[in-house]
């Protein structure tokens, strides 16, 4: 099965999603039927386009409005990200972006080679006016609701600026969730405002800013917060470097492992009924892949990564997270915070 | 009761172990009970100078062997570090260093303010030969071993050579609780050599180093590590700057918080018989407060910090953490590692 026309399908209401069937541990056969087999609920389900391999689609009884995209190469996970979009201008990854960039898809999810994806995303698509680093942002959950991390991993290094930029993007992806006044916290080893880094310092300062048109006592900006109270939940967006971000999303992963295997390691417990179904409830609800994998904000498009080891479901949630994204005019949203 | 001499006893195998009593939300007077009541066995059991205030010696009766010394000011933990050292030249903090420094004491701990007490030591103490920077050393738990990860939090901003510099540390610590070969892994968002930031890449290079003498099949420095894997317990030394350290530490804490708040609220769990006593010793090992305290190294001079909040058991491990590196002459065995 080849490539067929992209607008095969006329409603414009209708998200139009792809998805690379390609990189995942996950074969891209089993994704696909995942997909076939999830009835998509909502007033407008979206439309996809997957990318795959020749031998996926002539192994998978594709319906009609599916369009499949065969391509004929793959970027593997240990690629140098440069050398293999450069190379490879067939992958999926590559021929996904193009579409996103051609508006002829709203949104692209892969869970491919994070590095050739976001270097793809930055290479070929504009960036948002305003912002000059693009950031992965995650939701976590906490005592409370989820809340919105950024960066958790695209730019290691960055200026004071943009972390303000994070958080106006932030601030517009917590608002497409429905939360109507969400609050920003700057990730830093205190409270205290002189805490940090000199450039965390002047961040502080230009996230003040936010508060501008807020009222007094009920901040944006809520300072700066701590690693241990971020689960507490009482902030909805978290902003911090790429670098510092990437730590403390795979510390969390790493501990919450481990507390579920101790947990399991003290044998009374895991025999008592009921307690391993509950162990598996928290450690899915834990695993930040269950949840709509991340997104790469400040490019003009949107584009999702999902976790390497991503199961069907993780996919079909993350579609349903861009989905939600493109019905609620995510971009345009950021647009307007960074105005 | 005031000052007594604090050469009273002569056995000079005996740690001389100084004891802030302020500072910590539990009151002077009971860790002071704890410590008397407490009985520290070993061939060489420490030998104690505690400081308090006047008030806490009049209503507790202290045996002849533990030595009293009164202080007439106090540091509190909202106190500026640096003003409140300066000003305040009669607080614990401050007579604790200034004894360590003149070899009276051989290990001082403190649960007072930690900026105050760093600041304290680093400008009293001289820097240990080939040390620019002083680290926080703190133990955490893993499925294996308890590891050492240094800098929680003693220099926010630090060069390639300070995380050379901090394994070597953290080997001579390791060494001291009796791991022969102990292995060092870098802080890192990935495991490929090229991650993390410029100055992250030329650590790497450095670390390299430490496996000049060992063999090629068990090398010193195991490479980048990531936060996820930090738990296996694969590796026993963690380097990493203080901001990303703290972050590191402060994220685990409150994850484990929230994993084991989680497992409590799902009520059935709990109400199952033991379910509770097994979730309490789960927290308190996650508790590094429980663990001896986080030790200041690069200093002459062993400087403990333990967490504000410290129990009288907390205290009392880190006298057997700091006893132990007395008695396995820590400071001598950082030297030889520096050379």
């Amino acid at each position: 099965m080849g490539k067929k026309s992209l607008n095969s399908q006329e409603d414009l209401h209708r998200p139009r999603i792809g998805i690379d069937l390609l990189g995942c541990e996950t074969p891209g056969a089993t994704l696909l039927k995942a997909l076939i087999a999830h009835p998509f609920e909502g007033e407008h389900p979206p439309k996809f386009t997957v990318f795959g391999t020749e031998e996926i689609f002539d192994n998978v009884a594709t319906p009609e409005d599916i369009i499949c995209h065969t391509v004929t190469e793959q970027i593997e996970m240990d690629e140098d990200p440069l050398i293999a979009i450069r190379r490879k201008k067939d992958s999926s990854i590559n021929v996904g972006i193009s579409l996103l960039k051609t508006y002829d898809l709203d949104a692209f999810i892969s869970a491919g080679n994070t590095g050739a994806l976001l270097a793809c995303a930055k290479i070929h698509l504009p960036m948002l006016p305003g912002i000059d680093r693009p950031a992965l942002l995650t939701l976590i959950p906490t005592k409370k609701d989820l809340i919105a991390v950024l960066d958790v991993g695209a730019t290691v290094d960055v200026k004071a600026e943009n972390l303000l930029q994070y958080a106006q993007m932030g601030i517009a992806y917590q608002k497409s969730r429905g939360i109507a006044h969400p609050t920003v916290g700057l990730l830093n080893v205190g409270e205290e405002k002189q805490k940090g880094t000199p450039k965390l310092r002047r961040a502080y300062k230009l996230l003040q800013d936010l508060n501008n048109d807020a009222p007094i006592d009920n901040p944006v900006f809520a300072g700066n917060i701590e690693g241990r109270d971020v689960f507490h939940g009482e902030i909805d967006v978290i902003v911090t470097d790429g670098f510092t971000g990437n730590v403390f999303l795979k510390t969390s992963e790493g501990i919450a492992g481990f507390v579920l295997d101790q947990m399991e390691d003290l044998g009374p417990l895991t025999s008592l009924p009921g307690v391993k179904s509950i162990l598996a409830k928290l450690r899915e609800r834990l695993h930040y892949a269950e949840y709509p994998g991340a997104l790469f904000t400040g490019v003009e498009g949107l584009v999702m990564k999902c976790h390497g080891e991503s199961s069907p479901d993780a996919i079909i949630n993350t579609i349903k997270g861009a989905s939600r994204l493109v019905n609620h005019f995510f971009l345009e949203k950021i647009k307007a915070e960074l105005k």
